[in-house]
């Protein structure tokens, strides 16, 4: 089933507008969402939201709640997220940092006491369409045992880099595991194995088998001990500068996931000069990657299947998941 | 073997100085390779020592040349590193990062025209040595199939992410390859298979067999297409913020591996506050992470080993390869 842009914006638009949330900030966060199911990033856009109202509901997101800077030392800044939407938060940092990039080169926010930022590639499109190289991450709740233990004590802490490109941004999001739950049990509702090792199962064993990776919970950093190490600087990173809660401090449910540390980093090299044979080398490297090699296959640059998806879905309708669709509609 | 780290620093000095690096810049070159050495990374210490002289005497590496600013904007800045010895380069370029973060909150210097850092984690400890958090990392030539290729077209692109900390900072240092040729040579001599597939063979299956990937010149990325647009991103804001070059634009062969492009951030969160609170976030995480879990490993927190190795080292002297420690002595 395929919605428009339009129908999928106005619907939640209107569930968030009864939950509070006054017009522009509705209308922004209802985009966020929107933007990720336009992008094909559905289960960080639509089938995210659901979630999203129950914890507006249950007071762990508070709609009234505005990021409130707290301290500053020129182009470094904390900001309290005050428990507000995460979405809302998030893009209000990296507005914040790229308007500090514009001014001193380079603009860092940490943002403390905030909630899920639902899809962070949102954040990487947003500075990238201002011209501007961005690196954020996030924290999260203990999701993934770090290498050499069995229980989940890091996050998979999502990290975003986006740079900007006339003929499409460069924009990678990835968490650090190898699959997420979700693409687990995508996985496994196909019938399908991984195309990669991505856990132990419960005897220890690294496994495509999706499922058992659900049942031991020890799903894979990427790299094994590599991204075991950097989901836990980015953690600590998180939570020394925004002042706030690493994941050793968040809740472990999902639905009481809050008090998140998040870091955005914008870079504007446009007073650097070059920037003709600046934006010549980002398609020179794209050029070099995709020439063909003989074996038939194109390298994708991260970011590339976006804007494809994102063409597609805008001209033909957006996927929605019918049962997520009217359900949302009653919210 | 084992040998002083006066003796190593020594040796490495006296080569230097015929070489003809004027005293202070030979001093602090030799102890960037002893440091290697010393942390337990004699594979960019002093096993890279003699390469590193070859370059110099093929002209590769101008031993005069100095860093030159040739662009700034407040806390960002690009220098040409003019072809001068790449740890003395990176080593200026941090300590001018370090120096912007404690005027500006954050600063950031992207390098071009430089040659191989060295080991990277030395700058890694240099700024939280300074008590900065920093993040920086170099592209490299091509030595690694971006995912969905054969060929290398992309680099390894080493990132260094560093945390200060009064117990000894946390500082991870790592190539985007699962392991790296001189690491895959290694288990190859001890005759041993890789703990986990690092890379394909030559009916472009995964292996665990280091010579198989050898053969292939097929190394993995971490985590796969993760790791494979990490380094692709990492290269493109290298060379577009440095105005430098491009891991496609530097030349394949090892010896002749010059004009690289790095960037360095660092972050001084000093003057936000909360500083005390603030260490004992990152003494936090890291108790929690080394909490008994029941399975009597002990998860690792990034540079915990590098400063067990260094302490051994120094009291007990520092492990050299006979051949290399004698032919360095003759350079």
């Amino acid at each position: 089933m395929r919605v428009t842009y339009r129908e999928l914006h106005g619907v939640l638009l209107a569930v968030l507008t009864r939950a509070g949330l006054d017009p522009s900030r509705a209308t922004l966060c209802a985009r966020l969402f929107a933007d990720a199911s336009r992008d094909g990033v559905a289960s960080h856009g639509l089938n995210l939201f659901p979630r999203f109202v129950r914890m507006i509901r249950t007071g762990v997101v508070d709609v009234a709640a505005r990021p409130e800077r707290v301290a500053a030392h020129g182009a470094l800044e904390r900001w309290d997220g005050s428990r507000g939407p995460g979405n809302l938060n998030a893009h209000h940092s990296m507005e914040r940092a790229i308007a500090l990039s514009r001014e001193h080169g380079t603009g860092c926010v940490a943002l403390a006491n905030t909630n899920h930022w639902g899809r962070g590639g949102n954040f990487g499109w947003q500075a990238a369409d201002a011209g501007v190289i961005a690196i954020c991450w996030t924290n999260t709740l203990a999701n993934l045992p770090p290498w050499g233990a069995t229980e989940a004590r890091t996050g998979n802490n999502p990290i975003v880099v986006a740079v900007p490109r006339a003929d499409g941004h460069v924009v990678l999001d990835m968490a650090l595991s190898q699959f997420s739950y979700g693409a687990l049990a995508s996985y496994r509702m196909r019938g399908e194995q991984l195309p990669v090792a991505g856990g132990f199962d419960a005897r220890g064993e690294l496994t495509r088998d999706p499922a058992a990776i659900e049942a031991s919970r020890r799903p894979l950093p990427i790299g094994f001990w590599k991204g075991s190490g950097l989901s836990i600087v980015l953690d600590m990173i998180g939570a020394l500068l925004s002042g706030g809660r690493a994941t050793c401090d968040v809740a472990t449910d999902a639905e009481e996931e809050t008090g998140l540390s998040q870091v955005f980093i914008a870079l504007d090299g446009s007073a650097l000069g070059g920037s003709a044979g600046a934006a010549r080398v980002a398609d020179r490297i794209i050029e070099h990657l995709q020439s063909p090699d003989g074996t038939g296959e194109r390298v994708r640059y991260p970011g590339e299947r976006t804007l494809e998806t994102r063409g597609r879905n805008l001209r033909e309708g957006i996927p929605v998941e019918p049962s997520i669709w009217q359900a949302v509609q009653t919210l």
